[in-house]
């Protein structure tokens, strides 16, 4: 391969999101950003507003990935110790930033809003960091080496993500081929098995899909190859039109 | 406090998650089903397709908390591969299980399936574990010790659940109270943090909702004890109402 994978890592901070009050939708918003910049996310971690856990899931997955992103935790209350925790986790101490300063009261000027401290909150940013712009609310993210720090709420992280992409360099664009299969799992597991052991260089993953008036299982082939990617396709392709004459189905195969 | 907490991590497994092409909806369906049963769900991980992955996380997991729960890679095909993962954390051997084939033997005869290996493979449960019946598609889940295998199928996952609720022993029951603010966090955060510090038993939350037509903070109030959790949301409520008022707002506070 001619490019090394970039990885990430996504940590998730948050109670909220633990007890089901909120419904995460930002673990597919950052899945759909790496998957586009070709960065592949290897995994996720949802933690709760308590410091140690944030501390150490920072320095688990830091070490571990090219880049590591977090959401949630970086407003004005109390309940809001992001900040905190990743100045713990590197060592550095958390100081109001001049900038993000600057932000929040040009903001705060425009509506009228009355600095405070719990306000102020949102300015405090570890030493050596950068920030962040949030086109939104103004409270900036900040990065810290290769820890990206964001909101939680979506349509600012999405924000965030948007001004980040440009300093983030993209891996190895993997492509991907979907082939819609008439007949279940169960059938084309063998067959599907012996592909992947032929095509080590393009990853196979079978979906079955439920509720549907028929069986159809989705087999997802990825590979950052496309020659290899479309070689293991027509293979994975004949051996379900194989499958679907022998199930009494017509040959035909979706793809997509 | 009387009981002590009960708690949990789940574990979802799957590359489709992390490519972004799955949106996982068992992370709220396992939260929201937590917090039925009083238990606290502390943690939760995402990872791929990669056995020393699935096991490094399931070991780390289950040394912690009461219960695991994993979703995802209990099908027939190669990419399956959490069974594997399982006995291998365990240091146990993966044999075909007979009730599971029992299970599996009856649907195929009922839908005139054909046995074969990658069906089979749906009856290899890790020695000592018992199984989670699956009431949808007939291919169990298993308990060993304390981690809890399920599938990835939404539908299916939570029949698995449910079969598994009588099972578990539920914990101190968290109840909460929201109340809504239509002043910011920026404006109630410093005494919302003091009224924490007065209630530590009380664990308060503050959620801005974004893309309102006015502003609306939630602040969740969550206890096990329902006296001390009454007490601090009547405190909240008149801090919310002082600031309303100091807004130039109806001094009215909405509660849930």
């Amino acid at each position: 391969m001619a490019d090394a994978p970039v990885t990430a890592a996504l940590l998730v901070i948050g109670d909220e999101i633990l007890s089901g009050r909120t419904k995460d939708v930002n673990i597919g918003a950052t899945a759909d950003f790496c998957t586009d910049l070709g960065i592949d996310l290897m995994e996720v971690r949802v933690v709760a507003d308590i410091e140690d856990e944030i501390v150490a899931a920072i320095n688990a997955l830091r070490v571990r990935y090219t880049y590591i992103f977090t959401t949630g935790g970086i407003g004005p209350t109390h309940d809001d110790i992001t900040a905190d925790a990743v100045a713990k986790a590197f060592g550095v101490a958390l100081p109001i930033h001049p900038e993000a300063r600057r932000m929040l009261e040009a903001r705060w000027a425009q509506s009228g809003t009355e600095p405070n401290e719990a306000r102020l909150r949102m300015a405090r940013i570890p030493e050596g960091a950068d920030l962040i712009v949030n086109s939104v609310s103004a409270a900036p993210g900040f990065r810290l080496e290769n820890v990206h720090v964001m909101a939680g709420v979506p349509v600012i992280m999405r924000a965030m993500l948007e001004a980040l992409a440009p300093t983030l360099k993209g891996g190895r664009r993997v492509k991907s081929v979907t082939i819609r299969s008439r007949v279940g799992e169960g059938s084309i597991g063998g067959p599907l098995g012996a592909l992947q052991t032929r095509f080590p260089e393009v990853k196979m993953g079978s979906y079955p899909q439920m509720g549907q008036t028929q069986v159809l299982t989705e087999l997802v082939l990825r590979s950052a190859d496309d020659a290899l990617l479309a070689e293991a396709a027509e293979a994975v392709r004949a051996m379900v039109a194989e499958e679907h004459v022998r199930a009494g189905l017509p040959a035909t195969v979706e793809t997509a």
